[in-house]
């Protein structure tokens, strides 16, 4: 019996086939995921892995459904396992975002799921970090939250040289379509196929922008351009202040594939242009106005009449294509299992004081192992060995018969005796 | 719009509802439940939340799917999210046991969930730390497996006076069962039945009972009488060398619901009895031989002919019942936001150094604040107290117009003056 396809098994390492995923390195991803997201005072959430469907439909509209994992539960209920965390989030922050003092920051590491039938081979979950700001309205926000994207992907070792912030503007896209076109109804559509231009041959994306009366030299013109807008420049002079100029360009060839993007968007990519985006991002203004009642309105090109209308802006990280570029630059840590001290027990008549040792040893916070069925005192050193652990612990009856504890330093090799567990452990605390 | 009936929202406190749960809290037991288990060094490890619906059914019978989230895919297959972890888990190390040296310690914290129509207002979610040994079939296996237990519970701040390890045998129950019934088949129904001795009217235990010809009384006997076998006494002195004998009984009213385990079983319950089981495991040896591909041989009472048998064991703690045990007994740590540093910027031309303030002192691992717009200078420190920081740290305009940093200690109000930045955040570091 195997696992259902495009899911994935994570071991720990060394991993045993090529098929798995490591655990150790997730458990990495996720560890520093969190850290700077704390350094930068962000506070985690989570939510249900499954939804209403109609929390997907409702922004996004059916069409959304062929790339959902969703289902009728034994309730008659439509639902779906999650595509993606915001929609959650922006309910969520409807439901109770006047208790919190703005900004609220928060961050989340959820499991996402898709179905596409066409896509054989391709996972259908990843985990992804999201960090979000809501209540607040400057960029200064937007740089906040790029800053920390940048720190993040620091924290990994990566640098300027290896990946880069796509800086565009949904806002300016926007205001490209309306100049051109009446009909906000196929604004969506227009910035999907902005969206695909990268990967598109330019004879189909040439087709789909005329057919809704574009031509494409106007578009590559206008992502040609380049000039920042006044919010992208307040964004730019934000992160050269911290020194993180060289992280960052305007790129409008970047406009995020999502609906609700209403003003700065962004993507990483690696330098090499190897991996798919590592993360990306923006400004979605609109999004919980939506979520609590709020209907589009096309002459103000924003939405209105929802319970709440909060400033709100995130991105999303997963841990797929970072996990693959980290591995592809050398960035990932070697994993293997590991001990601060090992209990040897050569004398089985001492078993039962040598597990008192093992519990008071791990009562102080030591990670601790023994070998659970007697064995040759030289299997156990090769394993106190194998743990890299830094002392070896263990117990020896004196000609009186009682017994002394000795320990020996690992790394030097020096042993020291001890009459008690106690002395013995006082010892590890203040050598540690 | 609302989330599922038995789906649970997480928010950072101070919690806004009565209704949505706490995210600091599951954070501090999740890290609790890691930490113990790296000290008894326990690896972790992950599968889908979605399976085969046939990994379930394979074990426990068709009646199973009558409480399990299962659904048809997209694809047609028969699917189901997680119910409990074991089977993953079973398959994972049937196929790659051979790769890791014994024994095999494992642990992981997945989201499980369960679909029972009739029972309304039940949660259908929760997270359940699994922490598993594989490849030793000495009892020494299952006295570490249950003082992984203690230990976690312990770190919470429980005591023996708080909780209590039942202690029990699914063997001795098997063998009371094979002297009086002669038909194997009908194991799992008497052991279901025992399991609902406590909850159930004794009359329908009665009936039920004597409808597979046993007397109630025979049983109650058999639960009364309380003496250990063999391995149960070998169990309990391994505890006992580790100064553990309070913290657990023998009580064979413990008998399991699952039918995959074959020998000491055990389940952690308050000892004021206001709650579910905090915990359960036990011993189930053969359940990679059946999820390798073997069938149940009545004769001998085991599984036989699948690629993989190796001795297993472990056990379950939810997140819910231990939740709200803690909360009960007080247990549970306030949780607030919090910072190392509160930048104060008092003089917004200095806005774009204080950023980059900001960002040396991120880089050094401070978690650090500022406010993203222009504020009140008294408001700035009223939300450096709020989040209690350690130190606040500010720049001014001297006469000449460079600007030099100010660094207040929050707790004595002490004041230090620095010419950079890099000498204040010098400062911080040698003073963390």
């Amino acid at each position: 019996m195997d696992r259902l396809p495009g899911f994935r098994d994570f071991y720990p390492e060394p991993l045993p086939h090529k098929d798995v995923w490591s655990a150790d390195a997730r458990c990495y991803i996720f560890d520093t995921w969190k850290k700077i997201a704390h350094r930068y005072g962000f506070r985690e959430y989570d939510g249900p892995p499954l939804e209403p469907l109609e929390l997907y439909t409702l922004k996004s509209g059916e069409e959304i459904v062929g790339q959902l994992y969703n289902f009728t539960d034994k309730g008659d209920r439509n639902v779906s396992m999650r595509p993606e965390m915001t929609p959650t989030l922006a309910r969520m922050i409807a439901a109770h975002e006047r208790n919190y003092r703005k900004p609220i920051k928060w961050f989340s590491i959820p499991q996402l799921f898709r179905y596409e039938r066409q896509q054989k081979g391709r996972l259908r979950e990843h985990f992804q970090l999201n960090a979000d700001i809501f209540g607040e309205a400057s960029s200064s926000a937007d740089a906040e939250i790029i800053c920390l994207l940048i720190d993040i992907l620091r924290a990994f070792g990566l640098t300027a040289e290896d990946f880069v912030i796509r800086l565009s503007s949904r806002r300016a896209w926007s205001e490209f379509f309306s100049k051109r076109c009446p009909d906000p109804s196929k604004a969506y559509e227009f910035y999907q196929i902005v969206d695909k231009l990268e990967r598109e041959e330019p004879d189909v994306s040439k087709q789909k922008l005329a057919a809704l009366g574009f031509s494409y030299e106007e578009v590559t013109a206008f992502i040609a351009s380049g000039e920042p807008t006044e919010e992208l420049k307040a964004i730019l002079d934000n992160l050269s202040a911290r020194g993180f100029a060289d992280f960052v360009k305007v790129d409008y060839g970047v406009i995020r594939g999502l609906a609700y993007y209403t003003g700065p968007v962004f993507e990483a990519f690696d330098r090499k242009g190897h991996f798919r985006a590592i993360a990306g991002g923006g400004r979605y203004d609109n999004l919980t106005n939506l979520i609590s009642g709020g209907k589009f309105d096309p002459a103000s090109n924003t939405v209105k009449g929802g319970k709440v209308d909060i400033p709100s802006l995130g991105f999303g990280m997963g841990d797929v294509v970072l996990t693959e570029l980290l591995k592809e630059r050398g960035l990932l840590p070697a994993f293997s299992p590991s001990a601060d001290v090992c209990v040897l027990i050569e004398d089985e008549t001492l078993r039962s004081q040598s597990l008192s040792a093992v519990q008071t040893l791990r009562d102080a916070d030591f990670s601790t192992e023994y070998s659970l069925v007697p064995l040759k005192a030289e299997k156990q050193f090769k394993r106190a060995i194998e743990l890299k652990a830094r002392w070896t612990f263990r117990m020896e009856k004196q000609e009186n018969g009682t017994p002394i504890c000795i320990v020996k330093n690992m790394a030097t090799r020096e042993e020291h005796r001890f009459t008690s567990i106690k002395e013995a452990v006082q010892y590890f605390k203040s050598n540690f």
